[in-house]
């Protein structure tokens, strides 16, 4: 290919520029979930839309939503050319909880071939890639196909806004494909591409139990404690196999052939590695399921947060007036999220004894989603990853969850590709989140064959 | 009585400085359970001290122990007579959660013939009555008894201290009875003396699953999640009677005899207002027994607290590394805080799943114990309350605890008296603690008939 040359020379020259308007991007605390970020925010898109201005889109622009705005850009070489549209996210998750970090999450530090901070990897290290392959292709006049960008501040918190702005701008989102980094490889030795996403159903439950906290010796055993009902409740969302007991959850489940099982099953996988990395003696999960099936092709439940009573230093003996939790289900293919959440709700609201009152509320959703491995766009990924890592891609599930793939394929009726360069272990939403250089520099690389590739397969 | 006249005129014209002083202990926000309150806790002891000074004490002092200190002071007036042990306590509970107080909890507000404040009645309102029924007796020349002091700074931590000290200071604490104000009535119209409080077991549990917060979606399904194992491990304690399942919990508990359960069943109880009062639809306990029995002759479980987990604002996927509980229980005659302690310790170690670790700790415990009511001293009481209340006082059975008794009834040989002047809907250990001022004079205008009628009983 004639631009190869041209593309390795520019990023060589380029690479520490590269890294370090990454950095100035995670030095902002563009936390999407707190009310207090709100300036952070508008600071952030700015930010991005001055960066893809100067990579060479021909215009940028930040559209205002009901919550964070979004940023879209786009450079249109020739309208009868494929389009391909880069969807990313410039939000983080919150960097709770702080003592963890070893080093501030928006203080980014290079450590061993990494950058640690909040957003290294989800979504600022993955989607400036896209920004950096695209100032490539541009500056060394080698654009083979249009792109559009849309970078947006909502998802992790269930992107509630995205879905009216795409709707209102069909025409100026019009592609061919999205595509977007947001997701991981098994490692760099085995390069991989999802094939899908798991959908959301998240909610928050309060249990009132008393009108007040009260002295748990005076009227301990005579008055339902909201924390006990809150854990009998949550407890019994699973049975003794793991199997999660909400009526009706696997309902819609498509349950994979045995054939897709025994590919899955051909994954690369280190049950002992992955013990060791998280420090556990056992795993746990679904019975009758292996790992990869667990966190891939099967709807699962998490409890992500509870709380209630005295959480401070020594010993209160309190029965508390309330207790909370947040709880998330991950949806496999034909679960709908509206409907899932509905059952979480219901569940939770009926099933509390008559000594409390338990009010259950929804956070957000989104729909799981499938991508075919037989579409130009999915061969152009694999094909491109190859040509950079010297290997076929292995297809995969992943477990996470990108709440408006179903949108984009609903509403501009586009496919969605997954080419993730992060690893499972990079911390996302975790302490110490990460990015490895290595990964950072190989996606810059891999992005323009993928264009090039999409652009020959299409017109081919 | 000669002394009848002498003690009213003192009281009523006194009665605002009474008040006054009160207000000024509860200005100190004396909680135990927080290191960063030490110097509080020292500057209320010396508050005590100097009060207990100036109602005629003839020698006061302030010892140190390992924690926090106790404060003793006695007037001896002839070593013949009898002497009277007053124990009561100057530390208070944490205020949280701060944002359900209508006024600061150490700035006491006065509103409809209340004091609202941490401590109002817990106890440093009641031990303040001894001290003032003290100085009525020693300024009008009236003691019929010696009095002793005993003002601790742990009470509401487990008195880990104040077992070393009593047990090095036998000859200084001599004394024929203790007395304790540090509990409840049924109500002014219903006046009661508990004969019997429960002990305690407080353990705090650490739930680890990873070694660190994961994404949940990645993750989630595969990986035990420790809210989700510390949720089921306490739905396990209690079965679907409310019945504690914990292995040899009521092993030793003595059971009640047909009789005394008939006696209990006469005390004034209105379910309707005592639903009404907490707000709930329903009251929840152990099959089989009344409300009064569950809060008096049953032991129970509580979990006091519980958190893990992403807990702020929004929603955040995250699968924890830790979750934690504090639980207690409240335990009956012949029950052993030790034995129960490890009980509670072991199941929850031995109970968790090989995904998780379990750390159990106790946090601090309590005998339960009873107090004859065929003694001179209880009559005394008795007859003290009918002269005031104008009824004769019902024995019941408390459900708080207070941890050093049984300690006084094995180290000092005495029997413990519990002359309680508050009430259930105080507010113990809940915001907006408070102490009806008619409650508190009435207790400063009882006492000195107890000191009187102890003296009289006890030589006739």
């Amino acid at each position: 290919m004639p631009h190869v040359q041209a593309w390795k020379e520019y990023q060589s020259a380029n690479k520490e520029r590269f890294l370090s308007e990454l950095l100035g991007l995670l030095r902002v605390p563009s936390i999407s979930a707190k009310g207090e970020h709100k300036a952070d925010m508008q600071r952030c898109a700015e930010l991005v839309k001055q960066r893809l201005e100067e990579a060479g889109v021909d215009k940028a622009e930040i559209y205002s939503t009901e919550g964070h705005p979004v940023v879209y850009g786009e450079k249109i070489i020739d309208p009868k050319k494929p389009t391909v549209l880069v969807y990313g996210h410039y939000d983080v998750q919150p960097a709770d909880p702080l003592d963890l970090w070893h080093s501030g999450p928006f203080e980014p530090v290079l450590k061993d071939g990494k950058v640690y901070a909040r957003g290294a990897c989800d979504d600022k290290g993955q989607f400036y890639m896209h920004v950096k392959a695209f100032e490539t292709m541009s500056k060394t006049g080698t654009l083979s196909t249009n792109i559009k960008f849309i970078i947006e501040g909502e998802e992790e918190i269930g992107s509630p806004n995205l879905a009216r702005f795409v709707v209102a701008h069909k025409d100026l989102l019009k592609a061919d494909v999205v595509l977007i980094s947001d997701t991981a490889m098994i490692s760099m030795d085995h390069p991989s591409i999802d094939v899908g996403v798991r959908g959301l159903s998240y909610i928050e439950v309060e249990v009132t139990g008393p009108n007040r906290d009260l002295h748990s010796g005076v009227y301990g055993g005579a008055v339902a404690n909201p924390i006990t009902i809150l854990c009998q409740l949550i407890a019994s969302c699973h049975d003794k196999h793991n199997y999660i007991t909400i009526p009706g959850f696997y309902d819609d489940v498509v349950e994979s052939t045995p054939d897709e099982r025994r590919q899955l099953a051909h994954a690369p996988y280190d049950e002992d590695g992955y013990k060791t990395d998280l420090g556990v003696k056992a795993l746990w999960g679904e019975d009758g399921y292996s790992t990869n099936e667990r966190t891939g092709i099967r709807p699962t439940l998490e409890v992500n947060g509870i709380w209630g009573g005295y959480t401070g230093e020594g010993a209160k003996t309190v029965l508390p007036s309330k207790a909370y939790a947040k709880i998330s289900a991950r949806l496999v293919p034909r679960q709908s999220s509206k409907v899932i959440t509905q059952k979480l709700l219901d569940y939770f609201t009926h099933h509390a004894p008559p000594g409390v009152t338990v009010k259950a509320t929804e956070h957000h959703g989104g729909e799981p989603y499938m991508t075919p491995i037989n579409s130009v766009a999915y061969k152009a990924a694999a094909k491109a990853i190859e040509t950079t890592f010297g290997k076929q891609p292995i297809p995969v599930r992943g477990g996470g969850s990108i709440p408006i793939c179903s949108l984009f394929e609903k509403e501009l009726h586009n496919q969605v590709i997954f080419m993730g360069f992060g690893l499972d272990s990079d911390n996302l939403h975790s302490p110490n989140e990460k990015f490895d250089l290595f990964n950072f520099y190989k996606g810059i690389e891999t992005i323009p064959y993928f264009h090039r590739y999409f652009a020959e397969l299409k017109h081919g």
